[in-house]
């Protein structure tokens, strides 16, 4: 078979048979490119003492800057499998999660994020995985906030300190001057 | 150009440089397929009188049996507004969205389901969209239990029962003996 390697797909845009909107199918082969909102999972989880777990990135975007441990999920897991996974990945964190603490959507990007309240189970050896630079726990006097990575981290930061010593809440959604 | 129109594509596994796992890559034209999970959004919708919301799906899979009205969130739209557009389209339904019930992973379709608690405004002009055969109000006696659509339909009437009459409540994830 030729080698297609160095083959880029072409994608035109049009509303396939049966459906109602303008999708991306490749010139070349004809494969419909359905494209989704993506899930992202992170968590807001704290030490035993209170400091919150941050991830210096140390991939773009918005590499240097301190976020929450939180990524894409991937086919085949839960919601709370992947928000752990995460934290693994990230700072080789082990959380228990909480509750739902937020459900952003960020519909310029087409991303819902899900953010849990959780738990750090081994704040003595947490440490930076591939795609971080460093690790932290920070008080909340210590957060760095201006150099926080998304926007979703500030609000996730802050509706969690608005829920502070409850042991349930209804979960937040997109702050009123967010997008 | 060619006309591609009858050519289908042609995907094998691998893991493309810089991943850590296999995607699906199509063999014409060298196009990484990235998948990830779906987003499904949906309601548990109450008329003033406290009967709730159901679809008969007029569409695969499940043809013929009852479900809430939801479906798969698109492009550029917060969950919030995927939930509305949905019961608009599927039961020409006006809904105000009261606080998320319940966020369901069911990982063996990489799906997730964002179920919202609702009210209905509209209770006397539903009617069917081009997705459903009918659209029916029913009490919680009337529910069709042995004609609901899916596991999570069944789970989302089961919660919702769960907290009727409280204002606000910690949403639910999947049950126990869910997937």
């Amino acid at each position: 078979m030729m080698s297609t390697d160095n083959l880029d797909p072409e994608f035109d845009t049009k509303i396939p048979d049966g459906d109602d909107r303008e999708r991306n199918v490749c010139t070349r082969c004809g494969f419909i490119a359905y494209e989704n909102p993506k899930v992202v999972t992170g968590s807001v989880a704290t030490s035993p003492d209170g400091r919150i777990l941050l991830c210096k990135r140390a991939i773009e975007p918005r590499k240097g800057f301190w976020t929450l441990p939180a990524g894409y999920m991937e086919l085949g897991e839960t919601v709370e499998q992947s928000a752990r996974r995460e934290a693994w990945e990230e700072a080789r964190a082990e959380l228990e999660l909480d509750q739902v603490l937020a459900l952003y959507s960020v519909p310029r990007i087409s991303q819902v994020q899900v953010m849990f309240r959780a738990r750090l189970m081994n704040p003595d050896t947490i440490a930076a995985g591939p795609e971080s630079e460093d690790v932290s726990l920070v008080t909340w006097e210590d957060i760095p906030w201006t150099e926080l990575a998304f926007p979703t981290v500030y609000w996730a930061l802050n509706h969690f300190k608005e829920i502070e010593g409850e042991t349930s809440f209804v979960p937040f959604s997109n702050p009123q001057d967010g997008v």
